[in-house]
């Protein structure tokens, strides 16, 4: 019998999924008011038991309780299996849990809504939503000169899940999608893929530039004075990957200097982004929290690699987006 | 040698595809100012010949010389041939225009851009737009709930040229469409076609509705009480039709009433709408002042269905998009 700990939102939503684990599996839960229980049994329990496997989803994670749940991971004596909700294992919390699992998978299906995050961003930036609400709020029925995804380039710097969701999208939408990639092989929804030195050179044809790739010592910064000062006047910014891409104060300048026209961040170097932030102010920018990812099919999404794993897991087989513990190495 | 009216930026655009028509057809334009040229040597014409033809396009009905050049049309002798950039007719000068030409053809290709305007306004409130905003303009981090394309259900009523243009998107990213239309046959984008008749029964399962129907006596105020109490209280509302298909103090209503959450409107009844309409203040309804199809897109779009139609009108074949000539009937 393994013990697996998730938050009592999650068993309850995937109990009719469960059924049939009753025996070689118990389900210990946490509630948002910090209380644990017996999942099947419905039994509350004054102290956890040894855990052996554990579901860090956006219910455990995006809560009150996220600081309990981490705690009791972490005091369990040991721990055979971390499934993440997330794809990145950059953020401390998930580094300690990285490093005490001796399984720790991450989880992908978070690309579909970000994908669909940067479609919003960028109809808005193409049809000038600023200037519609602007003459809405004053009465004015003045005609807005919009543009079209149909037509328009993209650079999507980072071609792996997210930039691939990306990619499948705006070119069923009759976009034109360049992906700039270390590794070849497949680019699905990609025109083409070119190698990260030959950015510079693709910069100053997109119409769009979304950026989704890994943060490493060599893409930190990588949007600075000089990246931005090779895009078009005319075109639109985006960041789905980590606030540390980007140079913010050369951004800032380079939208005030109008090249690019615009940007939309939906992460920051610092994270919540301080109220005095200039960022939050600029006219040129939209901000969301870093919550691109942040809807039911995302939650439904990491629900399924969950089933899928622990299927895997009982049945001995590969657990699916396994990462490399050297990945967790302290340092 | 025939002669055709069009505007002076639209002869200059297409100059390059008219070449070897120098000795078949004499192009006259009008400029923004409202002087005629001969577009082949750019002779200044103090009155203008007798017109064969007339391209009726955004660069000369959405101008200040708009009346000129309807007036230059009504006041030529006969007209051969009328190319209209539009898709419907119910325009009260367009209507003139139809009485007067023998042939009158129309232009469909701004369904593309009314279909991107059509995903803008979903994502906008399925990711909450109105929401996001208000926190950045007051410096807040706190994410947001989301909802996905994917996976969603639109009704589109009206499953035409527009109608399949937004399902053919809707279905690439995921969502699942029902069109509504009378008639059946091949209804690209749709997982299904319902008859009209079905409308009331449909409306309460979808997440999206859209109007693109045409208007005529049936369509007239279809969205009314009845039919916004049948939405789901979570549903967006949106017109990309005629804004007498909506009764628009029912909308309202129905708005404070909490069904549907939201709508969007290209289209109102009156317009320019007023400046002192409530529609502009209702803080659930978003307004773009029939503006969905003014794209550089659009433009293209019209002058390839022009080209294409010169090409055989030239050469004595049937023309595209031909209106039956009972449809501009007076009354």
């Amino acid at each position: 019998m393994k013990t697996c700990f998730l938050h009592a939102r999650t068993f309850a939503r995937l109990r009719p999924r469960l059924k049939g684990l009753e025996a070689a599996v118990r389900f210990v839960t946490l509630d948002d008011a910090g209380k644990a229980h017996d999942g099947w049994t419905s039994e509350a329990l004054d102290a956890l038991p040894p855990l052996d496997m554990a579901f860090g989803n956006a219910d455990a994670f995006f809560a009150s309780v996220a600081r309990d749940f981490m705690t009791a991971i972490l005091k369990s004596p040991a721990l055979d299996w971390f499934q993440s909700a997330a794809a990145g294992i950059e953020n401390p919390a998930l580094r300690m849990i990285g490093q005490k699992a001796r399984l720790y998978t991450t989880n992908h299906t978070q690309a579909e809504s970000m994908a669909e995050w940067a479609l919003w961003q960028a109809l808005d930036v193409l049809r000038d939503g600023p200037a519609h609400r602007a003459l809405q709020a004053a009465g004015k029925w003045e005609r807005v000169k919009a543009r079209e995804i149909r037509g328009s380039r993209w650079l999507v710097v980072g071609y792996g899940s997210i930039g691939q969701a990306v990619g499948r999208r705006v070119s069923a939408l009759g976009g034109e999608v360049t992906g700039v990639r270390r590794s070849p092989g497949p680019a699905e929804g990609a025109a083409r893929l070119v190698a990260p030195d030959a950015l510079m050179t693709e910069l100053p044809r997109a119409d769009v530039v979304l950026l989704c790739p890994p943060h490493t010592p060599e893409t930190e910064n990588m949007a600075n004075a000089a990246f931005f000062a090779a895009m078009a006047p005319e075109a639109l910014f985006m960041n789905l990957g980590r606030g540390a891409l980007v140079d913010e104060a050369a951004l800032m300048a380079a939208l005030d200097a109008g090249r690019p026209a615009f940007a939309a961040l939906d992460v920051t170097r610092t994270e919540p982004l301080p109220a005095d932030s200039p960022l939050w102010r600029h006219p040129k920018i939209a901000i969301t929290p870093h919550d691109s990812s942040d809807t039911p099919g995302t939650v439904a999404g990491a629900d399924e690699t969950f089933l899928a794993n622990l299927a895997r897991y009982l049945a001995g087989e590969p657990l699916t987006h396994l990462v490399d513990p050297a990945a967790f190495a302290a340092g």
